[in-house]
């Protein structure tokens, strides 16, 4: 692994800024899809643990390049589901989402974790971001067809630990 | 329709006792959903619409006999959860669900809802709460395998209106 990322996990309020740079920075998500984002961060500021808000920051050169956000479902042993993985547009193809991902599945492995789930649509749009889950090693286990609205599934992915 | 059935849709703080009474007498849920139950009720009844939680309330001789939970789906166009069905045991075989299914399914259409999910587990002493969605109308869609716990599938079921 690349020497210079350092980890981080617990959230400081300059992540805000830094988590909305690098949503916006993809040009893949909506102003609302980034305001969630965000709001994540801020909920794990305010309410600790209580949020089920985890994070794991990617650090490079003392600026955060990418992150998950991740958390387990209530009601189930040993499911997490993944609900962000972002990396910045200008450090794209380093490997970086496989280094996140690996560094976030050791810790929910570590906490009895045993599958991390992920959704996304099946819009053509959203191509690129299905083949980046199956990169991280997902498989699509099934989908809920016109979920999100006529025409536009909702697609689960889903990683065994 | 039984005409001595009354529809209510603003819950009371009153509600908070009888969603339990009646959530409890089915026998069928642990302490934990039970509590859960509680506290839709609560988080409406002090949030308001911004809980994103709906009730329908049934009601036969000035007492609530059976109820829904629901809401929309964040981030879709016209998907609703309905987190809740449940009747009073001692009120059971009377259509009573029936009745109360169509109610919301009219106030959801209303509201511009298209689809109606439904989610339960695929254990075998779940076969009652599946056959109970069957009747009503909805459909088994998909599963996700050991979501809830090793050998315990998530199963979803889907009404489009």
């Amino acid at each position: 692994m690349d020497p210079d990322i350092t980890f981080r996990y617990e959230p400081v309020p300059e992540d805000c800024a830094a988590v909305r740079a690098i949503v916006e920075s993809t040009g893949f998500f909506n102003p609302a899809e980034i305001e969630i984002a965000v709001e994540l961060v801020e909920d794990c500021l305010e309410f600790g643990e209580a949020s089920e808000y985890y994070f794991v920051f990617a650090e490079r050169d003392g600026a955060v390049a990418g992150y998950t956000c991740y958390g387990p479902i209530d009601g189930t042993e040993g499911s997490f589901d993944l609900y962000w993985i972002a990396v910045d547009h200008g450090r794209r193809s380093q490997g970086l989402g496989r280094v996140l991902m690996r560094e976030t599945e050791g810790i929910v492995r570590a906490a009895g974790g045993r599958r991390i789930y992920a959704e996304t649509s099946g819009r053509e749009q959203y191509e690129p971001t299905r083949c980046f889950y199956e990169r991280l090693g997902f498989s699509r286990e099934t989908q809920l067809r016109d979920f999100y609205a006529p025409g536009d599934d909702k697609v689960f992915y889903v990683k065994a630990l």
